[in-house]
């Protein structure tokens, strides 16, 4: 049995619609049906969730919200046409919208969440009837007949681990299960919403819980990159990486998905297939527990800039026990988080992201560091990019390093830091932001394109 | 003005005195010689502070000490032997020992310190007077006497800002000055003695008191080497090295000194010249506030072996704000300090010193983290050897963590972990013990013997 899970591009009109029903009845193993709500048609285009929100919003504010109300509307409306169903469906939706509409405000989140979950569920419901109208044993479940029970935290909701059992009984259902991404139920019976990206979450979950031999996730690109497109014209696509590697990529803000979302299937050791709607032919990627390294140490490079570096030097620092971690106490205190805090004998610097600081912030904690910590230089740099090279065994291949600093040193890039040893499959390089393009072209001519190893 | 300090080899008989003497009176600007106790003659030789300290621990037990008395006596009296000075002065030197034998014992730490300090004290007194029988304008100060004023902590005494001041005042005397290292004086009056290795620290002391143009530290060596003569037979010498470098070099506990006790000297800007005193003519090596960077990025390489790496895993460990702070805390309250951190997105590396645990509390600690950081993996990784390249401006220079990398490549050699970048001024490697070896005669060959930069 595979978990098939659709994001809003490939659900955003009726065309994609109908890509979508030949891809899950081309395979009889396609039992469970995750669908977001849908997306935009064209660059400018507006997602239903954004227009939810703004009608929610609105609502709110006491306003009348009709003109949000019949945007979201029309554009199921618009869905159903171009897949010639009947009006039934629509009237339907217009209905289930008002209701949610009219309900309680006294608690505007949950009013919110409310809303927000209609577009996963109406376009599930939708989407179900499609399948009924073509003649597919198919039929629209909802999270709470299915028992996906999950914490009461609006807009950040975690599954609750007794859903699993109950998510199992799914396998005996027969036919196909159109199911709403997005959102589960609380104890109470309340919609409560998983973070944003939410419906990649459900299809983890689901898979996880009926215990399917594959999780697919189908987008809109052929498969996750080695690196990103906008430095490297078609880069090379990635056929298999690791759960580890997915998610040491993912961190420097590249990845196709939200990596988190993985951890239900990951727990479970469920493969997941990155896959395109518009190409379903192609063998996208598939993220496993498990690979051979039969393409070099590296796997791909992620890049990602706005760092900035604050370096404290204090004459006998690694003699004061405590030094590091009164200096890590001072940053909780501001409510920062770091990535790395390499140090020296003297000195020590450390690693976070600029758009966690402003100016007044800034001198607030470099006057503290200097106060608190008595040091005798503090300063910061700005506008650094973190390059990482992920790979998995890349720690036990002498010479990435090399390979690696010596690719950046010819195409002149002075490297400010280097954080390699602590995960396994990863190494860092900090380089200055105006560097970054031609830093991460150096690294994957290096590991990709000149020398197959 | 120059402040002049012979360590214990320089001092260990009438020979080498008569060396000093020679040394002394070559310069006209070295006015303040500070001196050790008599140190080693010969490999199995005992020094004359060892010699103390087994009497004072006799004598402390109750018991009868006139052995290692006599046996200290002894040394002196060989060395007025060798310089055929009169009897007087060793019978000096024996009365005052009988004195502080006879001293208070209710305060045993303090008893320790008075019979400590004797091994300098007595020789300056002895050199002093071997300089006027040979009709040098010369006279024995006494750090009371010239106002060296330090904390009462014994055997770890600090010294205090007023003592400068004071200090300063040596400038006046004509002659030359016999100051004994390793001691001052406490606000009661009360003899304190520096940490081992203390004479280092008096010399650096009075070269800031009275601002010296330069402090020579006359040794055993000729030079510091760039790299430890147990890896590569006669290494290059260094001439020069800005005061960060020879901390950094000094860190992984290659140094032919007490790197700490520079610290009075550094801070009045003060160069250190390191001589031989077998071999005054060669230049030595000078430490210096700021230096040319002509023979390329790398000064000096230093290692050390005995560290181990306490390896953390953690899925989402880089969304808990406060996790480093609470590792580090737990370190701290089993009073462990360590050397660096690597962090990568799920996992963190502790680098530290292996002879802070033994097998109990090894389990202990990893118990702990386990448990409190609710850690998924947690292990540890024992014989691993630090490697630092150290030089001013090496940041600046692209491709040197290229070049390092490559040449352990080359020589097979794996890198467990880099640390670049909090330091401006060195760089970290950590491998296996058991490549060590191997690993720094690479990087030497790179950087001071293939091809010149």
């Amino acid at each position: 049995m595979k978990v098939v899970k659709f994001g809003g591009t490939s659900l955003a009109s009726g065309k994609q619609i109908q890509k979508v029903l030949s891809i899950v009845i081309s395979d009889p193993k396609r039992k469970i049906v995750v669908v977001s709500a849908p997306g935009k048609r064209f660059a400018d285009d507006t997602k239903v969730t954004d227009l939810l929100i703004a009608c929610a919003r609105k609502k709110l504010r006491g306003e009348d919200a009709t003109d949000w109300l019949e945007a979201v509307v029309e554009r199921f409306a618009s869905i159903a046409m171009d897949l010639e169903m009947s009006n039934d469906i629509v009237k339907e939706i217009r209905a289930d919208l008002e209701e949610r509409l009219r309900g309680y405000k006294g608690d505007p989140e949950r009013f919110l969440d409310h809303m927000k979950a209609a577009g996963e569920d109406n376009n599930a419901k939708l989407i179900a009837a499609y399948f009924q109208e073509r003649g597919i044993e198919a039929r629209y479940v909802s999270p709470k007949e299915a028992g996906l029970i999950v914490t009461d935290e609006p807009g950040n909701a975690r599954v609750l681990p007794e859903s699993y059992k109950r998510l199992y009984s799914l396998r005996e259902q027969s036919g196909i299960i159109i199911f709403p991404g997005f959102f589960g139920f609380s104890k109470n019976g309340d919609v409560v919403t998983f973070s944003r990206g939410g419906s990649d979450i459900t299809g983890s979950i689901l898979a996880n819980g009926v215990k399917a031999e594959l999780y697919e996730n189908f987008t809109d690109v052929d498969a996750v990159y080695a690196v990103n497109p906008t430095f490297v014209s078609h880069p090379t696509e990635i056929q298999e990486l690791t759960y580890r590697e997915m998610r040491e990529l993912s961190y420097a803000g590249f990845s196709v998905f939200h990596d988190e979302a993985l951890i239900p299937a990951f727990r479970a050791g469920i493969p997941v297939n990155i896959k395109n709607t518009n190409n379903p032919s192609a063998p996208g990627t598939k993220i496993v527990n498990e690979r051979e390294t039969k393409n070099g140490p590296v796997v791909g490079i992620a890049s990602d800039e706005g760092f900035c570096s604050i370096y404290i030097q204090k004459y006998l620092m690694n003699k004061e026990i405590g030094f590091g971690r009164k200096l890590l106490q001072i940053l909780e205190d501001f409510g920062l988080s770091y990535e790395h805090i390499p140090s020296g004998i003297d000195d020590v610097t450390v690693i976070l992201r600029e758009n966690q600081l402003n100016q007044e912030l800034e001198q607030a904690i470099l006057h503290q560091i200097k106060e608190k910590l008595d040091a005798d230089e503090v300063k910061i740099q700005h506008r650094l990019a973190l390059i990482m090279l992920v790979g998995e065994g890349m720690r036990r291949n002498i010479g990435t390093t090399a390979r690696a600093a010596s690719a950046l040193a010819k195409a002149g890039v002075n490297i400010e830091m280097v954080n390699q040893g602590s995960s396994e499959v990863s190494m860092m390089f900090a380089v200055k932001e105006e560097v970054e393009r031609r830093a991460v072209q150096a690294l994957y001519e290096e590991f990709f394109v000149s020398v197959p190893v």
